[in-house]
């Protein structure tokens, strides 16, 4: 006979499908947050629920926000004649930490991979380029990592720009430099300049 | 400005109360959460509810149930006679894991602790005289860890035990076996005989 009560059990294979927690962690967080006398259960509950609620995609950069379009494409301070494109939102939330960035994003949710059957169609590059068709972007960024397919994924975007003949310089920002963006922006170079 | 949408700052602040989960950790279960196309969010909050809804202490062992008595202390299998002292639901569910013991539980929640603060009425130990009192139990193993409040902790449930002249045999199970109740129970000793 199971000893765990069944909510208890559910609570714990819930929290196994987060990532990096097995049996074991999924266990220790699940009595942790029963024991706990402020009412961790009932905020972390209504938390998880506004944000399922709450959080869309940004209709221009598919950026995560709570409102119509996201505070970054709202805000007049920002360049919009500047794009940086990176794979999650996550990679965007990282750059803008770094306070140094000033132009806006586009947020692919994805990198084309081949292998695991992802194309363009399939993240938000046909939205890209739609987007460039529409605004007076001047240059694209692409921020992707340097994996294979960040890499390809890079090229792909600088091929689609070339081809079509938009008046867009595109760059790329090296890895090494990738996280400490106040460097890397200023060492962006230019596509054509390699 | 915050980049962060505000539903998802405070989803982050509530993961940051989970044990071992720093900022970082937080944000990257939030965003996985987030970006989760099998509703994790909607599952997860309202697992977190049932639980909180539901689970109970029993009233005659403490241990977590979502029944008016927990599924052990039903179980009309189990030894009635020998009662287990454990500091936390976990500690319990550890041993019933090993599936070798076959008596009840006492779960005191804590230890008794000077140095914190706790005393003997801030655990549930006086619920566990109460019980001694009223129930026929012959064996009390106490299953406490073998820090100083683990052992203080046994050594006051002894006394106890022993000053109201209750005729039950107190043992401890040794902390090297504790993890693998199904030597441990073999090996435990009558406080008398040392």
């Amino acid at each position: 006979m199971d000893p765990y009560p069944k909510p208890l059990r559910d609570l714990i294979s819930q929290l196994k499908r987060l990532p990096g927690v097995g049996e074991k962690t999924a266990t220790r967080l699940a009595l942790f947050i029963l024991g706990d006398r402020d009412n961790l259960a009932g905020d972390l509950s209504r938390s998880l629920e506004t944000v399922r609620d709450s959080i869309r995609l940004c209709p221009v950069c598919f950026n995560l926000t709570d409102m119509p379009k996201c505070s970054i494409c709202q805000d007049p301070s920002r360049d919009p004649s500047i794009v940086c494109v990176v794979e999650e939102p996550s990679d965007a939330l990282a750059l803008e930490s770094a306070h140094a960035y000033k132009g806006l994003y586009h947020v692919l949710h994805g990198l084309i991979s081949p292998m695991n059957g992802v194309g363009p169609q399939d993240i938000r590059l046909p939205e890209l380029m739609e987007r460039l068709s529409k605004t007076q972007v001047s240059e694209v960024i692409v921020a992707t990592n340097p994996s294979v397919e960040g890499e390809g994924t890079f090229h792909y975007i600088a091929k689609l720009i070339e081809e079509r003949n938009y008046p867009v310089r595109v760059s790329r920002i090296p890895e090494a430099i990738r996280l400490t963006l106040a460097s890397a922006l200023r060492y962006r170079r230019n596509v054509k300049d390699r």
